[in-house]
């Protein structure tokens, strides 16, 4: 942390600073400059950079950023690559995820599967336990549904990933399940990350609506500074003032996270647009900007879905976009199982 | 629902979202005007508008907002007041409540009371649980700040609120709290507000984030659906573009709760601005706006807090904001103990 | 400008910054602390922090905020008081204007003003140049509007504010008005702020949808920079995903720039709200927060305005909010004319 | 314009709303619900909805979308190809614009035009005119600068683009630039954009900081309904709480601009990420989402620019990410001069 006097700080106000630094615990360093004098606090102690905002002569109080470590290619310079029945994220492999919003029923299930096998689909989704919006919605299965969705995976030699929503379901979702969803909202209930970090299957992160790209990279530390060192990033568009999309997706998160962190980063593009004709549109480009993965819903027959219907494609269609994304990969360097 | 057709959609396009609209179990009624025809989907199953938006000749969908109907003042035309040891929320009634961000410790509890308590402040504060952004900070006292907070709370015939994080954690709080309050980050952890439905003690939830304040009803109707009627609504600023301070307060969501529902609304203004110095304006300005209570982090010594002491208020501030407060509460015709 | 290098940078990166921040014009500062090398880049030559973010070796690049000088406290501690026709704006004054939206004809301007200086407003506001978002709607009255304000104004003593567009339309305002406002959309039209600067009458700017406050600040510079030291800040709200409100009015803006900026800041809670019946708790709240001044649309009739009749308030209700802000200003130490 | 009544609104209410809806002009269309009573508000008449939200009895008034009309593909089903020397935007062609941000002398633009040239590319681009946040930066060359890109294009057969900052100065453009861009911040000046309708050269709109998608395609509607069909629409990134990123480029635009508009959409990912090392994977991106063309800034010596440095790319850049766009174009269906 730097805290930067204002021009014509006292020395008595300078000295204060350097006293307040020290009793948090950290070392002062005092670097005195034409316009401003700048202090560095310097240390491992947690500190609170407005203490020093409110401080008389302080111009302000700049956060060197990222607290976070282990996700940071500093820590770990190569890609992380994560695989999953031979399925792999990252490292220049990009991994796909298919399958419907809500698991409804074992013929729906089957319907999907059956068909995305035959694509070479080799990670099926599928959500359980849907808390809605409303109270007077369809709120899925609950283990049920993890039961089905198993018992198909199972039959087509696929794996699995859901959205587990609490610490208490954790073992349950270790029975049926391949890869852990945190949802969006659950990206800083910072209970369930702990948790998560001491399971030895690989974790997925969803960027919550309104978290900036640090904060993500600071909740995904929190599993790995537990000891699971597999976790899978997931964007899924943000909340900002346009409303024709559901959400923004904000597909420069790619390169930015690409360049500080080692872990893979896959998009949701069925969330992140809410409709079915943008995710097209919006897979091709996730690939074209370097994505590591993509999870797209898809469901045998959209029209008559439980659940986000319009935004889920036909399975015709995800095969034409695999088509598709697979003559973009090689051009970005990337491979993919199709 | 109204789905509203191209101008020059054809017989069979409008026939065709007809018989859409019924097959999704609602009843469809047809309104030919001169440029566009005007459908509306009627009936309580809920459907998603996307659904109609992306069939041929559709122009747009329009939802008839808010699904919410327990907190609407078409259900309850007046307003909502929520008692807790006299002191009132609602119903032209300002309530107080303050108190540390976080229970550190007995003495440091015991120092804020004592003071708290002389001042008329009859809700005290406290944090036992604090999840925070970086795994490597202070995460709170846990069961033991929740008992020494009662504890110092009986000696001066205090009630107490403090922050619960997950299901398991109610009961514990039911022994200790009087007000549970539910995090801006667990807004919609919709499994944690059903359990807070079936419990008798009032409920504050406080705004997400990133949440619309359609949203944030939404998520009060979850606990009034399931009986518990005592809920009051916490503002603590939004996520935004700005950066001068932590959130921007939306202190416009008080006179927009107002008029729609019954419960009453409270503005966290140490969360809301983040800083001391914006504080007390922004609380002077909550009452002038006509909010009907307040919650705000007081610490006996802010400097040496182990969370968020910059934006915590002397005592003697606290008082003297009270006094000012005071004076403005009748001008907008509301009544507050001190 | 602050440049972090990463931990473990090498000598040779480090030496590396440090010649571009030469190469540059600038000098360069270096701090050796036990995580990271700090290079404070000294000097007054602009400099654009990106271009040392994609140097090998860099963490990051912190900016020492607002470049700007005229504006602040540090040049000029005491608050700058804006006087017209005796009302006053800043230094413990609220400054108070009233008016119609949209001057719609004599006879309109004539009914407003009446009442209006009947109860002691001072200066009059009203719109002669509209562009809307529709290119369909109505554009408003030109100069023809300007003499028919500035008429009836002469006619009750009252000062005019009105909207200046772009450089061609300055004299003809200079002729009719006495404060010149800056729209949200022209925030940052240097170039009419540059021709403002060297005028010597009042300049209001209002914020822009989208602007930071320090981007604020920086227009305001460009104006004090040129020569003109009355500026007033109004701030109207932001744009935020939230559309309950036309924007969300950002009120803590008020304590933010009173502590840097010696301008007077007002509030304009008509379009910062879009709503008659959120206008009057606004206001409420902004003098409470601390403002300057306040702007207010009135119309005598607003349900026949040609132009945002739905937030003009009727002139019974301005008068009622008078009488109430009359009673708040005291409690915060201002004084205000009523 | 649709009004909804409250469950439970009286017949006067209905009645006053109907008539409120004639005097405005318009006729009225009831349609009674189960629920809710729908009024339809039919006629071309501008109506403000809130004049309606503030009358008895109403829950909400729905718009109907976009009063655009000439921009609309239901006026004009086929996509619009804007052809400037050959090179074209829209109908399948993917149209590239590259050069640096500002004119700063003979020499820089003809190194980079020779190099540009030399990769195929047939527009230029570079700033005359650039008004700075700060008062204290360089403001580009004038008229000088347009009069040496316009020379060294002409020796290398090449098309000019440059921003037009003001009305005054269009004469001036017409002189010497191919296609007249109007920046993000004048997105909504619409005394220029009614200029710009009588002029017979393509216009470029940039999309504003914090402009929706549907108040950018009004602002084109400003320069087709004056006569002027020859319009670009340029997504260069919205203002978000997202700072890793100078903008968060919002790539959903464009099949949602290309569902609704016969227009051609581009993406400036130079100004849309603010970063030399976002720019390459967002223009993969772009092309693969199905964008008409790219502006993409190059410059010879980007460490030596004047302005934007940091987000220009080295020729050899350029020249490679040409190479890998001419492999995504056929991808998805477009041809590109490469």
């Amino acid at each position: 942390m730097l805290i930067v006097m204002r021009h014509g700080a006292s020395e008595q106000q300078i000295n204060n600073v350097v006293e307040v630094i020290k009793k948090k615990g950290r070392d002062a360093h005092v670097s005195t400059g034409d316009v401003h004098t700048v202090i560095g606090a310097v240390g491992a102690k947690p500190v609170d950079p407005r203490d020093f905002e409110l401080l008389d002569g302080v111009k302000e109080v700049l956060k060197i950023s990222s607290s976070y470590k282990l996700v940071s290619r500093i820590f770990k310079p190569e890609d992380t690559i994560i695989d999953v029945k031979g399925e792999k994220f990252g490292g220049g492999n990009i991994g796909l995820i298919a399958g419907p919003c809500t698991i409804e029923s074992e013929e729906q299930i089957e319907a999907a599967a059956s068909k995305l096998a035959s694509y070479g689909v080799k990670i099926i989704r599928g959500g359980a336990f849907k808390p809605r919006t409303s109270p007077y919605s369809f709120q899925g299965l609950g283990e049920e549904g993890l039961k089905i969705i198993r018992k198909v995976a199972d039959k087509y030699n696929l794996a699995v990933t859901s959205e587990v929503m609490e610490i208490s379901q954790i073992p349950m979702f270790l029975k049926y399940v391949d890869i852990l969803q945190v949802g969006a909202r659950n990206m800083q209930n910072f209970n369930l990350l702990k948790e998560l970090s001491h399971i030895n299957k690989p974790v997925m992160i969803k960027r919550g609506l309104s978290a900036t790209i640090e904060e993500w990279l600071m909740a995904a530390e929190y599993i790995l500074s537990g000891g699971n060192m597999e976790v899978i990033l997931c964007e899924r568009g943000i909340r900002t003032f346009e409303r024709a999309t559901r959400n923004t997706l904000d597909l420069c998160s790619i390169p930015v996270v690409k360049k500080v962190s080692h872990l893979p980063i896959i998009i949701d593009p069925s969330h992140g647009t809410g409709l079915r004709d943008k995710v097209v549109p919006m897979s091709l480009a996730s690939v074209a900007a370097g994505c590591d993965g993509l999870m797209i819903e898809v469901h045998d027959n959209p029209d008559c879905a439980l659940c986000d219907g319009a935004q889920s494609l036909y399975p015709e269609q995800y095969k034409d976009l695999m088509e598709k994304l697979a003559k973009i990969a090689p051009v970005v360097d990337k491979k993919m199982n199709y």
